[in-house]
């Protein structure tokens, strides 16, 4: 018997909603495979949690975490922290960054049964690699002078190992699909780490000549995304405009509720972190109609992730049935709950 | 006689081939009017003039600029310089900067007669205020070390006075049309120039009671932009989020071909420059089909500027009555020609 370690964080507003849905499938697929198992632990830290301790989580929380073979999250957000980034960098960034998750990879492509944003003949099957642990999102700068004097300075900070390293992963996974990597780029703008960005590009490139390389500013890519999604095979793409992309091709596909998410540590020193492209949608929280697909999607990814990826291809097939007969949440255009999509998923998956 | 001296750049690809067209319809309009004229210099300054002489423009180009009410300016961009963002900073960013044109205002509406991309069916329109003189493209950060322990410091760089510039135009301009902005942020991965970025919006906010202010983060904002464009009036955002929000609402209107632009010196120590969004789309050059709409309607935003604003309203009912009578270039679906779809609103402005 193959066992999983999960540690779970179903977060704040449709997280907590959504996970023992997601989780109850991913037990189901495992009972039905019969030689493999998870074994969750629920964490509640959240801004639900911040709001009571004044921390995300505690002071442990990582070691805790640390024990587990993978944590599986729901969404982190809440409408009275916004303003706030102590909370998101108090747990999710924290995990990425604690665990080395240098990678954050986020699949969209076109669902059978689910009218993407854009009709488009071809259909579209995506995969963005977005580098997770540094460039914009760097905790370094400052700010001089106040009032109307004021000045601030961000730094973001770019090294070639995880520049590479985000390539490198880029162009391997080209080659197991449809054989292109996208570049998003903004070097006419951006004078120092863009230009730096093309050229690894560049660079990596070279070790894999089969490999068709692009390159496209992100403007324009945010663009493209929208209007001719099947162009693209891989996108990589820096912390920064990962999450702009990704947000989008998530949409793309109908809902930013169906896309699923894998923050990975590649060199397996620490467990990666499962969690949905979506947060924590408050406005739609109570109302028990959250699309439970992202995080479904995303259990598929650590199914993946784990080497069974024959159960993955069955459960997104499953996930699949399930939209064509039209048992579907509001967001993509159904009438059914959050429990009405997740039970029909279960009985299909018991068949 | 009023006079508005012109210094046109049509710089590379379909510039070349359109501004002839957008200059010959703003001479027939003023010609119409009766008591305005434009008068034009034409300047070659392009990425094609780089290669010829090493430099986007003459040392003195700005000197000579500066002689004129505004710049026309078509397109600029060449794929082979893409690498080297030499060309852009040394011409388009050189009179941005030079001629502190601080604020980036583009328009994004659905117009009669043109699908958007995503069917809508209450219209929208909508107005990006983008920040055109500092944060992102900030000229300031290097590296250090070589090799696989490369590092690369990219420096954004805000200032209170500019971030508070765009977000009171943004203000002022909400209270002439539906009364709402929305920032667009990143404050909760951007960590110190993006809860700035907040903090101004707020303070400058309570400026301005009567106007509704919304905040959003970029990711979110570029999905909604495409799915809901209708929520939106203003939009204020820094100059890599503006860059980034403007290809996606001219796209979302149908075609990145038909955005417009201006580039606006507030203090009107020097002259304005107007160039749509689009670029030189190397693709379609020498086919004649390049749509000259966004160029069209980027001299209607010059009209606006100069007072004119009947006639600029004028100028874009009949854009509109043309498209509407299905006379388009093919990337709005239309079969016809820069040059047929310029004659038909030539012909119509002089009925
Ligand atoms: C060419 C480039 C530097 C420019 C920008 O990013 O400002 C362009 O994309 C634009 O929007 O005018
Ligand atoms: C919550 C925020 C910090 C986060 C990010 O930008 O990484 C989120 O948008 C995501 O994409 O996971």
């Amino acid at each position: 018997m193959k066992k999983i370690k999960l540690g779970v964080i179903p977060g704040d507003g449709v997280g907590v909603e959504i996970m023992p849905y997601a989780t109850q499938v991913l037990d189901v697929i495992a009972q039905v495979h019969g030689g493999l198992k998870f074994e969750h632990s629920w964490y509640p830290w959240s801004c639900e949690y911040y709001l009571e301790h004044g921390e995300m989580m505690p002071k442990d929380g990582l070691d805790q975490l640390s024990q587990h073979d993978a944590i599986f999250l729901g969404a982190v957000g809440n409408p009275n922290l916004v303003a706030d980034h102590t909370s998101l960098w108090g747990l999710l960034i924290n995990i990425r960054r604690g665990f080395k998750q240098t990678l954050n990879i986020r699949h969209a492509k076109q669902l059978r049964g689910i009218t993407p944003m854009v009709i488009n003949p071809n259909g579209f099957d995506l995969i963005v690699v977005r580098e997770n642990s540094e460039g914009e999102y760097s905790e370094v700068g400052g700010r001089i002078h106040s009032g109307e004097d004021e000045v601030v300075v961000q730094n973001a900070v770019f090294t070639r190992k995880a520049t590479e390293r985000a390539m490198r992963y880029a162009f391997e996974l080209a080659k197991t699909r449809k054989g292109h990597v996208t570049s998003a780029t903004k070097s006419n703008g951006i004078v120092f780490s863009m230009p730096f960005w093309d050229e690894v590009f560049d660079q990596v490139g070279k070790d894999y000549p089969d490999v068709e390389k692009r390159s496209a500013h992100i403007d324009a890519l945010a663009a493209f995304l929208v209007s001719k999604p099947s162009e693209f095979d891989i996108i990589v793409a820096s912390n920064l405009f990962g999450d702009i992309l990704t947000d989008i091709s998530a949409a793309v596909m109908g809902s930013i509720g169906i896309g699923p998410a894998a923050n990975l540590n590649v060199d397996g020193s620490y467990p990666s972190m499962f969690e949905p492209v979506h947060g924590s949608a408050p406005d739609i929280v109570g109302k028990g109609i959250a699309n439970p697909i992202g995080q479904i999607w995303t259990g598929k990814m650590m199914l993946d992730h784990f080497g069974e990826t024959e159960l993955a291809t069955q459960l997104l097939n499953i996930v699949e049935d399930v939209t064509e007969a039209g048992i579907k949440t509001p967001d993509v255009g159904g009438k059914a709950t959050t429990s009405e999509v997740t039970d029909e998923i279960v009985s299909r998956i018991k068949q």
